[in-house]
């Protein structure tokens, strides 16, 4: 039976007492040597492989049954990372999933080539922008939209603090901006998609997605730090619901800024991203206001792409202060399936005159 | 009007710069100097002080207009730790809100009093325990209830990762163990609560709620690490349902492992349990397999039990590899408003005699 294989780094002494703990912990949570024989053997994790670079740093992998994890990403999250977030100088660096279980899991709706399709852009990054800033009313937002869709921007999504204030509401933005796109779209006969948020509550998100699509949104963004990586799931699965998803970093930076604890970048943004069904998956570039390193960046990019399954494949969206400057140096370090997301730069002069540079660049770069 | 106040612990130089980066980042997202007068003023947060104790180590305090929160625990979280998350070196050490945002919240429905109504317990901590170990069949695990509840104890829990496996699927598990605790009341006359996981897929939750209500559970384990905090606030506000809830740690390590970056224990622990409408906080105690300090733990029990608006203050539940021999040194840390909670230690032995033993040293401490 293939297995789940999840490699820890682990700093400390002792690596064998940590992996003994560890796959007991994620699994029946209980004394060990109390559990009887089967259970030790089928239930408890293995240890595969425990390799030292030196007294107090450790690779650790252990081996779980699938079983353990259901058939549900909640109860795989809670295998993967659960208790095992609460202990000091553990790190997930490598996680292989069965196909077992990836069989269970749809994915992205659209991943690379679908998103491709929709935008006619068969080889060129997508041209992607933020609509900012909070305060803002939902007829300025639209009127930004519309330029930005006339620019011939791809995905014009909501900047992911947008919500539910009272300077726009989240009804009356996703109409007034859905229409000034569609409106766009209209007079360049391209297909510019309206990206709303769905940071709602618990129980709102699942209509939220469909009044969205209802309301001639193109496209949805979802927080899976805030709303829980299988909010993403149901939505991304949702047979009535035909948009693509992009995933948001926000309060997910928990996971991956310590340096000894936490889960590597590329699985929280590649991995559990594509589990989840984003078809982009945004996530802070190198070189912004932000933390990565190019290696962490570089990382994410090849999760969002190796083979996983048959899950589709996805597009990343580098972002977090980025300019046109450097666009081709985005280019260069990721190829060409991305998403070049810029926001706040966009308003830094004109914006429509801002907007059509962007545009010429990647069109002709 | 009355503000959000958080105060980040900042390790680094220059704090003023990195408190302006914070203050535009959790609000308009966008370069402070290109928004409007009004908006600088209105919608962006404000420096309320900046005190360092050396070049390297700060405490910022940033106050927040409360309608940037909008009206919803998603956004509250999203101002709160959302792209911030992603920074290095920061971590919030504080939070104040005003009455505006806490009138929307319902918190606890229970709390401590309600609680100790439930179970007819005065002022004695509460005898709790989790079912496990995973692998075990539903009657096995309904047996396990039987003799607890049988001993007196007050919240018979299923183990976190105790989610829908083939051993034990959760209808069938919820079924048979409500049942075995149903029968253990008649015959005690107490009022014993089975308390189930709600580790479920996102579009099954509530339902599951209901379910687990009517098939006789008396309680639910609720893991906002894995399905959200609002998840568990709309099962907290939900009027048909009228079990208390128990929050679980799991997957929330991240938030709070990291020395410098993350939210201080209490704050995720004690006050975000409390808006999203735990009745009792599990948490791992000093001394386990975990990493919390002592300091830590109590500041979680101050925020479980603070003054926070007109929400009820909680139970706390010290838990992870506690053993009967620690339950005095528990009750004169934490005081008596405890749910005490020890799991495989009372499966060394004879589980029946060693539930009877709890029990009695909680009744008679």
């Amino acid at each position: 039976m293939e297995r789940i294989y999840i490699t820890y780094a682990y700093v400390g002494e002792d690596p064998k007492s940590i992996a003994d703990v560890i796959r007991a912990e994620q699994t029946i949570e209980f004394p060990y040597e109390l559990a009887p024989k089967w259970m030790q053997e089928e239930v408890v994790g293995k240890i595969e492989e425990i390799s030292s670079t030196d007294k107090t740093t450790h690779l650790i992998t252990i081996s779980y049954n699938p079983d353990v994890a259901g058939a549900e990403l909640t109860q795989l999250l809670n295998v993967l990372w659960g208790n095992v977030s609460l202990f000091p100088g553990v790190k997930i660096v490598d996680l292989k999933l069965p196909s077992t279980i990836l069989e269970k899991f749809k994915g992205p709706r659209f991943g690379i080539n679908g998103l491709r399709k929709i935008f006619s852009a068969q080889s060129r990054p997508l041209i992607a922008t933020a609509l900012k800033p909070m305060g803002s009313d939902a007829k300025t937002l639209a009127d930004m939209a519309r330029t930005l869709a006339l620019a011939g921007f791809d995905l014009i999504k909501d900047d992911h603090s947008l919500a539910n204030q009272p300077w726009a509401t989240w009804k009356e933005r996703v109409t007034f901006i859905s229409r000034a796109v569609a409106e766009a779209n209209s007079i360049t006969g391209a297909n510019a998609a309206y990206v709303p948020s769905l940071n709602m509550p618990f129980d709102q998100m699942i209509d939220g997605a469909h009044t969205a699509q209802e309301l001639g949104a193109s496209g949805l963004l979802v927080l899976p730090g805030i709303t829980g990586f299988d909010s993403m799931r149901v939505i991304a699965a949702d047979d009535s619901l035909s948009l693509p998803i992009l995933g948001h970093p926000t309060m997910l930076g928990s996971l991956v800024t310590s340096k000894h604890e936490g889960i590597a970048h590329g699985i929280v943004f590649g991995t559990l991203m594509r589990l989840a069904g984003a078809d982009i998956s945004i996530f802070p570039n190198i070189g912004g206001r932000f933390s990565f390193s190019e290696e962490q960046c570089l990382d994410i990019a090849d999760k969002s792409r190796e083979k996983l399954g048959n899950l589709n494949s996805i597009l990343i969206a580098p972002a977090g202060g980025m300019t046109l400057e450097r666009i081709p140096e985005l280019i260069e370090m990721y190829g060409k399936d991305t998403a070049l997301l810029i926001g706040g730069a966009l308003s830094r002069g004109n914006l429509a005159d801002n907007a059509a540079r962007m545009s010429e660049i990647v069109h002709t770069y």
